[in-house]
């Protein structure tokens, strides 16, 4: 079966990237440890440059460009891709045409802007967002980089898990977030080819649980209307995405907003460190029961994905 | 020769402590480690309950005063120590009566009013404080627990390394930083009993050397006069902590003010963690040149003694 991505995409990433990404910490606490009746390893792209691991695939998709970035790139989100394209860009040294929606927070606008990109506002759509960077493209030249269903981003966000084995070592099983699926499908590619037997979960909120309702009737099921906290997993899968996400993921987990702030609160008392809400569904998941259920698994790796809160959005 | 406190000291108040403080997590990173040329493992003391292992031997010594804390409890201080007094007190039922200089700042007043001491504010002066204190324990019948130099509460900050031990595996050798010598002394005892082959060294603020000034000359020297952004590091030593401190250094290292504030600004970026300036005293000294010159050490322990920054007064 072919895919997108392969563990030597991957590779050639972590190898690109070198010097160019920071090697997150992974850390621990016994507390957590208690907590969740296991050893859990945590992986904090959270203190990744802009604050996630988009970060990652951002730059290994802006450096393969090569000349062809040079009029610039593109995108459109409202998140942490739109930080991560602004930065992987003016380190290229190229222009960032970013399209957000005119509701998208404050903090990323300014997190954008902090990088020099060009921010273009407009209706807070699917519709509209395509519509307007198609048009910078066309004007300017630029090169769209898609926040997830790129296989250049999927192997940027592959780097991350392929870090935490050789920090953590072997682990029994590692779980990541899910919201367009391109950090879960980077875990996907790095944890099957580095370690078959390690078992790969996923962790998504109640309020789009596209991936979980997806992988129970194996067809890519489209997030309309997602209602939670965690505002880096509200998209849909993509055709790059979901072939692999399908084939690899044991069971994918889904968390209350209410389980995601216990999570926040929980890695800020015993590690001291500011995590996202979406950054923190991964852990809440093997806080919960099901995952706590689950039989020989003593070390898990979890991925932190992101830890820019957006002040006052969220209290906990 | 006699100490004030044994192993046996520290050993039954890990026992009385248990569930009282918390264990904090000992985590590290890649790049800290890269950066200091060994693996640095810090214990976060930072996150312990009033962000600062001074919980500790409040606690041990309150527990030990038995009915004698009927009456309550006094102290004098600025910083950590009142703030953990009061807390232990709290949790004892018995009243916590401090005493702080008006000079005290905003932060350490709000933490401890936030757990229900009782503040006379006085000359910001040694016996403005003690005239004070003594004061108010004839008048109420309150018992004095000392900052450091009283061997309850060096026992219970001599659990902090004992933990680290416990989470860190052996260590080639371990560093604390000094004020009055409390938890450095404690340290001491841990270290020496427990893992006789580990080096044991101090940190200090340049500005308030006393104590490396005191192991030069082999007797006790007082601090007058300190100036450094270390506020947790300001005091002399006492009677108590001085001998087990001079019998076991094998070293101080002082550190600049701008020393500190780069291994503050170095936690944050790799760990995610706001540390106060004291609690940073030890990593800059292990990241300083004469600390990496020392050979045969490829494992340092190092503990973070405390994270209350005081908002506005240290920019990093």
């Amino acid at each position: 079966m072919g895919y997108s991505v392969y563990i030597e995409d991957v590779q050639a990433a972590a190898q690109r990237l070198n010097g160019v990404v920071k090697r997150t910490a992974v850390v621990s606490s016994e507390d957590l440890n208690r907590i969740a009746g296991r050893e859990v390893l945590l992986k904090c792209e959270n203190l990744q440059h802009v604050g996630a691991f988009k970060f990652r695939g951002a730059s290994n998709a802006v450096i393969l460009l090569g000349d062809d970035a040079d009029n610039g790139v593109c995108t459109h989100s409202s998140g942490n891709h739109a930080q991560a394209l602004a930065l992987a860009a003016k380190q290229r040294g190229v222009s960032a045409y970013i399209v957000m929606p005119k509701t998208a927070p404050r903090v990323k606008v300014m997190g954008v802007k902090s990088h020099g990109a060009e921010i273009t506002f407009c209706e807070p759509n699917l519709a509209a967002r395509e519509s307007t960077a198609a048009g910078i493209m066309e004007r300017t030249g630029a090169a769209l980089i898609h926040p997830y269903d790129n296989p250049d981003v999927i192997a940027g966000q592959g780097t991350a898990s392929m870090e935490l084995f050789e920090q953590g070592g072997s682990l029994d099983a590692v779980i990541a977030p899910i919201g367009g699926g391109g950090l879960m499908s980077g875990t996907c590619i790095t944890t099957r080819a580095l370690f078959p037997n390690t078992r790969i979960f996923g962790a998504e909120p109640e309020g789009a649980d596209d991936a979980a309702r997806s992988l129970e009737v194996g067809e890519l099921l489209l997030q309309t209307g997602p209602d939670t906290i965690c505002d880096g997993l509200l998209t849909s899968m993509g055709e790059h995405t979901w072939p692999i996400i399908r084939d690899h993921l044991e069971e994918i987990f889904t968390v209350s907003d209410e389980e995601v702030i216990e999570a926040m609160r929980l890695i800020l008392k015993h590690l001291g460190m500011v995590v996202e809400p979406s950054g923190a569904a991964s852990l809440a998941a093997v806080l919960g029961p099901e995952f706590k259920a689950l039989e020989n698994i003593d070390r898990v790796g979890v991925i932190l994905s992101g830890g820019n809160v957006d002040p006052g959005l969220v209290e906990f």
